[in-house]
């Protein structure tokens, strides 16, 4: 079997493992179908029987009520971004949005394309180093909805609770979080999530959305972009990603077999832990992006005291079998990320190196 | 090794054997990355290398010329129902389409929200059953585009030869025989194909566009659904479907191993001539749905005197190993889908079934 090295990409991800394996041994034909995943009709028996177990196993991990649909669409979060205002915002058309980073950001120009958009709030001045206080939000009691990005992976930060925004739908781009803890899905209206992090393989953009709100679809919304079209067809009008599907029911099952995302959220609050005790312990050889009540238990962000000891770091740590931990060339330093399928051991090792690393250089 | 059955799907359908072979052994670490080419990083140097070979080899296949950008969109052909007039309508606003079947009709649907649609010609009233004639078409000279469907998956029609539409761009959706053998590109401004039947897996829709077309691309426009910006951004603007892109790198590497468009055409109409000989022999029990000259080399379409007569077949042959032989839902009747893929042996055998159904039952 070939060997694997520790994957700290930010996305497309590290996945389980034993999700690799069974793939791998059923990926010339299913058992007792005698045809592969990547064959099989969309209309067939078998795949309506893995599309509603994978819907089953994610509703049962995130206690999904029937009064929301899951949907399995395709663009990725950045064609949730025009998605969302074209089919929420009308007839009000003006929505507002908390600004944590350049995926907000993105969301932002988007739906400036269909109405009026009111920065709740922005932490750009500060770096996006933190998640804005709840106190902090100039929220409009008449907007369509209220927008946030759960898990700002670029920097490293992330919302512990979700804003309260009283009676205003709730939306979210949670592609870098979701399935990382339980979330109570009541409080939302809509969340959506690329699925190459914390789920699957990209190519799948996952999203739950409460019945009532497809209301808001206008028949004038070209068929693709509405999701009115994609709950009334079971994300079946045309063929979704087949293969993407079967991975995220297989990466589900996985949760549960490890306990639920209760078990999930603890297992990942150790590997962060671990994580950033070694850069607080540092006595500022590493320093961390984030502000310590707003760091991310997905994406650890921190720096060096120069770009080239960062450089030497990194080149180090590849050779020894750790890729993937350059930061996003936005804010520069290092990023581990360390989604639900990255080993403990891939970040006890890390921080071996680490520290080994500090006792060579600091 | 599991048993593999006959798959006649119209979509998602069947993939070399050597592709799923080669997939399968690499799934769980790429050799020398040590990670899935599920996890990886679609801005990592390994994907960078499988993404620019896909493009390579299906440039190298189809012999498209450096004035055409090749992407790996999402989102299917429906999505470029919406795609294609929004980008390329302006500032005309109108457009020729040329109606031979549902998915025509489709585009013909979302293309209306954009502009003024001709129908340049449509074969609706005959079932379509064929193909329109050159001299049928009422082409308008100053259209911004003429979109045509090359194949028709449900009525098992086929063009030929394109359509001649002078110096107006042509638009083509080529979902279901794209790869079935070399083509003109230069006649074309753009092509676009749902990857599930001739490429590889769901989730991936190739485009073929002129590079000139982009200027069309209003700045106004969602991100997501402008060509400009996939252009501009070798289809990673956002992340595409990694994994299958890298399937159909393996795909175009199979047919290029087989002689190329060439040979693929050429067992193309050998298993096609095996099927329709069967159904011309068989003196009137077994009808083609499609007129003999705009027979489909991709999906044969037939039907027997009765209903019942059908279900038994159909049912027959499932139980012998020959599965999605069920005609669309619209048409009813059988269709044996023969992609790129479906091996000669597989219509050589089915030939044998129903041959020996109709001595049973004629």
């Amino acid at each position: 079997m070939e060997k694997r090295i520790y994957n700290f990409s930010a996305g497309p991800a590290v996945l389980p493992e034993d999700v690799l394996k069974e793939a791998q041994e059923n990926l010339f034909a299913l058992p007792g179908v005698g045809m592969s995943i990547l064959e099989i009709s969309h209309r067939s028996k078998t795949f309506d029987k893995i599309h509603n177990e994978t819907k089953q196993e994610l509703k049962s991990l995130l206690d999904v009520s029937d009064d929301y649909e899951l949907l399995f669409l395709q663009g990725g979060a950045s064609l949730q971004f025009s998605m969302v205002p074209l089919n929420l915002m009308p007839p009000k058309n003006k929505a507002d949005y908390i600004v944590t980073g350049s995926w907000s950001k993105k969301a932002v120009k988007e739906a400036k394309r269909v109405g009026t958009v009111n920065i709740a709030a922005t932490t750009e001045s500060e770096t996006f180093k933190r998640i804005p206080k709840q106190e902090e939000l100039k929220l409009d009691p008449d907007a369509a909805y209220v927008h946030f990005t759960s898990n700002n992976t670029i920097y490293g930060t992330q919302w512990h609770k979700e804003p309260e925004v009283g009676n205003v739908p709730l939306v979210c781009d949670a592609s870098s979080d979701i399935l990382h803890k339980k979330i109570d899905v009541k409080k939302y209206a809509l969340i959506y999530a690329g699925a190459q992090k914390n789920m699957g393989p990209s190519g799948v953009t996952f999203v739950i959305i409460r019945k009532d709100l497809v209301e808001r679809s206008q028949d004038t919304l070209h068929t693709m972009l509405s999701y009115k079209t994609h709950v009334e067809n079971n994300s079946l009008y045309n063929t979704p990603n087949t293969f993407g599907i079967y991975i995220i029911g297989l990466v589900a099952k996985w949760i549960k077999k490890l306990g639920g995302l209760d078990a999930m959220y603890k297992l990942n609050k150790e590997k962060a832990d671990i994580l950033y005790n070694c850069i607080d312990n540092s006595g500022g050889f590493y320093k961390g992006h984030a502000e310590k009540d707003s760091r991310s238990l997905m994406n650890v962000t921190f720096n060096l005291a120069t770009e080239e000891l960062e450089k030497k770091l990194i080149s180090e740590a590849s050779a020894a079998g750790f890729d993937g931990l350059k930061g996003h060339r936005s804010v520069g330093g290092l990023r581990a990320s360390i989604y639900n399928a990255f080993p403990k051991k891939g970040v006890e090792d890390l921080v071996s190196f680490m520290n080994d690393f500090m006792k060579k250089n600091g």
